[in-house]
């Protein structure tokens, strides 16, 4: 396969291009494959019951001889929540972390019970060689800490991948290392991969610093308890916020276990210092205004620990008048209802909430805006320019404007998953593309849920199932007795009893006129009761439930 | 009952407060009951296969015999899509509408094989009469033609309610009547009940004059054809496209049904001129900058016609690659993602899309602003206000508006579906509730199905259904065979067929046990077999599936 003999390096995604979620970057020379992040996606709306959505990950397993290592550049679940279905699908002989994320990762692979010990901790100044690549980080600033861009020297030149990022010129972080991205740009780049989230938006974003400044003026006036439902993984944010409280002589309670997880893992990297963080039975014994609770369930999600106190089904902490919360976050796409949710509660029951739109600077992105992107481009000064991590439209606004900052026209490229660019010397060209698509996973299988699948629960989450169950003698040709009839989801049995006795004598009447005209054929005898079954129901019920007829012979 | 006997006035919800949607408003005195609108509410994605939400028309229906009239203000789904099932469930002496919202309504009854004649058109002019009340209405400016606030004269003084409003001092159909609106004030009003759906937002709403000179300049300068995707209501913008297109020798091709409906009350009414619609076979034959396509799908609908369009499976009309598509709409809230999906399909394809929030001025908002709320209630200058249609952040922002404009905290009432106003001489109070909540439509059946049906399609539409149906003699306490197990929507059959094995196993085992220790139970068995099957199916697929147990006994 000429693909992968040449000379040529080349690089291509799994996941992340025409979507927010499963990253997953590739770059190839001969026999060596790196591989950039492995993400998870969270499926949309449409994708009943499935838990997570994972690249195809076949061409990997294809070419598992070649791949030298995973390289994760921070810890955010689209960059490292598929490593534990890959490591079960992909043997990967080492993978490169900092160590916030290494630890993320560990606790990942252990909760799904897989053995894997060869999690390396790169830092800034780490470099990694292989026989045709040397590779070196960039400090970025992100809305989780140690996140990295990637350089990867090869053979046909630098290629950078910035990572997600923004530049924030007064970070409660670190900076990004400004004079290590002016200096690879000097050196020459032949190929930048640049972060498209916020592409469609103008200007540059708020900096941290000022969402600081924000939450510690609300801690510091308010005289109750200060309720902070935020992002998890937004590890400065959170010890600011635990430094805030610590000035102002306040408590922290932390509600939800990816709060606990995560600021267990900020305490064990030295980010968080712990001591006023307390038990809720104590907090309880505490005036209010010496109490401030962290928790999950900035998106609305149902069952996290701001949703049930809204509803006031959290064991622990009961919603009281002076109260206020804080959601310091953004929706992300497709919570906006269920978050609306949540506030109209809170507003119901008096508390007063403050978020990103109703004027208080309480978040901001990690991603950067139009501006930053341009900065990126101008400092990296690529040859050629391949917009990612974005949907398509991001990717399109990405690419006028690296049009805008110099970049020929000609020079980029928007990709879809598995579509390949190979690098030469004298330029870069489309290649033949590798399989790539979306694998889903429900429970702890892997790839096994397919249309059929999802088609049934779409049609048995809306209309519920009927199931008619016919007990035949085949041998003497006879129906045994009277069809029964159940169901879930549809009606409620007791209430309609009728209805089941009237779609019974249908189906006993359909399998006596079968077992009299001809032999009895089970999948024919299984079309004729769904056939004549569901106009009678739709004409009673306006509803079109799933059928499962089920015939059986117990004499057999 | 006091509540129906003293001399106060009644003011309560049946729906609208709380919420965005199911608008249904009465005020009572004696033995008087005024209904003002019917609508329905579009059921949030956790009411799997909810057709609508209506609200609890107990009290109306325990009422009847005083129920005068029910009065429209305007033609939107919120306002009259509940008339159907109120008219099936409760007797309507009249219903009072304009000539457009009549049609709606007519077409709507007809759909539902209803047959009711007493439909009056009221016009801005006219009174209606009543023993304790006398109506009045009040022309308004929205996102639709027709509407109109209504003014009940009641014993103890005049209410007014805004129904769904904007200022719009230059729009394109007619002016609110702002003249009659001061008069009304001017004379004294005690309550004033306003459209707060737009509370949370700061300044004036664009005027609907801005988006025809916006859609006038897209339409005049592109050079292929022009795709516009809107709120088939819009009667007032449809007519404007319409006319712009005529001025720029385009033909118009209209796609998706409520489109069609919309268009052809449209010209009913003399709104709209159709001469240059055409069939979508004759547009094939013109050139690209001849033609107009007006479509439904602005809120990324999957089986509207702009989706099938974007994921090219449209049978009149495939996308051109100089073709560029208009959302002049806003996203209606839950629908984000299904528009962004759709716009980066056409983005996928090459096409330009313009939306409200890419700096086009495609689309306003058919509420008023917060200071367009702020002039409503300076006119009216109301002794009392309680807002309406909204959700309670968006009704707590509105009062704290009214009591900037001058009207005292305690006049202010933020009240619940179901709350009661009593309005008397010497003022106004809140009195016993009367009965209010959601009431589920699914298919052509009111109020039948309840969170049981609920729940199970919940699980069902995650994690699907295994069947488990057991054949026992229960004379000879005998399984008469194996258990038979199927399934939908939890794994495919076929390629499991040794999981169904070991559960069929495991079934038979308990069955076994249970004829041997003792009297056949049903109930008992069934709960036992899920209580033992659970776990294993969990600890093997990591799902949870529904267990239907099903036991028959074929020799009864």
């Amino acid at each position: 396969m000429k693909f992968l003999e040449d000379n040529n390096t080349k690089v291509f995604a799994l996941g992340g291009l025409g979507e927010i979620g499963k990253n997953m970057y590739c770059v190839m020379h001969l026999n060596e494959l790196i591989i950039i992040d492995a993400g998870v996606a969270f499926p949309e709306d449409d994708l009943l019951g499935i838990d997570y959505v994972i690249p195809d990950y076949s061409f990997l397993k294809a070419n598992e001889n070649k791949i030298k290592a995973l390289i994760i550049t921070h810890g955010h679940e689209d960059h490292i929540g598929g490593i534990p279905f890959l490591l079960q699908t992909v043997k990967i002989p080492i993978i490169y972390a900092t160590k916030q994320s290494g630890e993320l990762i560990k606790k990942k692979i252990e909760e799904r019970n897989i053995k894997y010990k060869n999690i390396s901790y790169y830092n800034t100044k780490s470099k990694i060689k292989f026989k045709h690549f040397e590779i070196e980080f960039i400090r970025t600033t992100h809305s989780i800490p140690d996140s990295h861009g990637v350089v990867i020297n090869t053979p046909n030149g630098a290629i950078v991948m910035t990572g997600d990022f923004k530049f924030d010129l007064t970070p409660i972080g670190p900076m990004a290392d400004l004079h290590k991205i002016a200096e690879i740009g000097k050196k020459g780049v032949r190929l930048l991969l640049s972060d498209s989230t916020n592409a469609l938006i103008e200007g540059i974003s708020m900096s941290e610093s000022k969402v600081d400044e924000a939450l510690a003026e609300i801690i510091r006036k308010h005289n109750g308890r200060v309720i902070i439902a935020t992002f998890a993984s937004n590890i400065y944010r959170l010890k600011h916020i635990v430094e805030t409280c610590r000035k102002n002589n306040r408590k922290i309670v932390v509600l939800g276990r990816s709060m606990e997880t995560q600021l267990e893992i900020g305490v064990n990297c030295g980010y968080i210092k712990d001591d006023i963080i307390i038990e809720s039975e104590f907090a309880n014994t505490l005036p209010n205004n010496e109490v401030a609770i962290l928790c999950t369930g900035s998106q609305g999600e149902p069952l996290a620990a701001l949703s049930r106190i809204a509803d006031g089904l959290h064991k622990q902490t009961k919603l009281m008048p002076d109260d206020i919360v804080i959601f310091s976050s953004s929706p992300i796409p497709g919570n906006a209802t269920s978050i609306s949710r949540t506030i109209n509660k809170l507003y119901l029951k008096g508390v007063e909430v403050y978020t990103n739109t109703n004027l208080s600077e309480v978040h901001t992105s990690g991603h950067a805006l139009a501006e930053e992107l341009k900065l990126m481009i101008r400092l990296i000064n690529p040859e050629y320019f391949m917009p990612y991590h974005g949907e398509y439209r991001m990717l399109k606004e990405h690419t006028d404007i690296a049009v805008e900052c110099g970049i020929p026209r000609k020079n980029t490229f928007v990709l879809e998953n598995g579509e390949v660019l190979a690098i030469s010397k004298n330029g870069i060209k489309k290649a033949e593309a590798v399989p790539a698509g979306d694998v889903y996973v429900d429970g702890n299988r892997i790839g096994e849920i397919g249309s059929i699948v999802i088609r049934d629960r779409k049609t048995m989450s809306s209309d519920g199932i009927l199931v008619i169950i016919a007990n035949i003698d085949v041998k003497n040709n006879e129906l045994l007795i009277k069809p029964t009839v159940t169901s879930r989801g549809f009606i409620l049995i007791k209430e309609n009893e009728e209805l089941i006795k009237q779609i019974s004598d249908i189906a006993n009447d359909i399998i006596l006129r079968r077992l009299k005209t001809s032999r009895l054929n089970y999948q024919d005898l299984k079309n004729d009761l769904i056939q004549e079954i569901v106009p009678f129901i739709l004409e009673t019920t306006g509803r079109k439930p799933l059928i499962l007829p089920v015939i059986m012979d117990v004499k057999k």
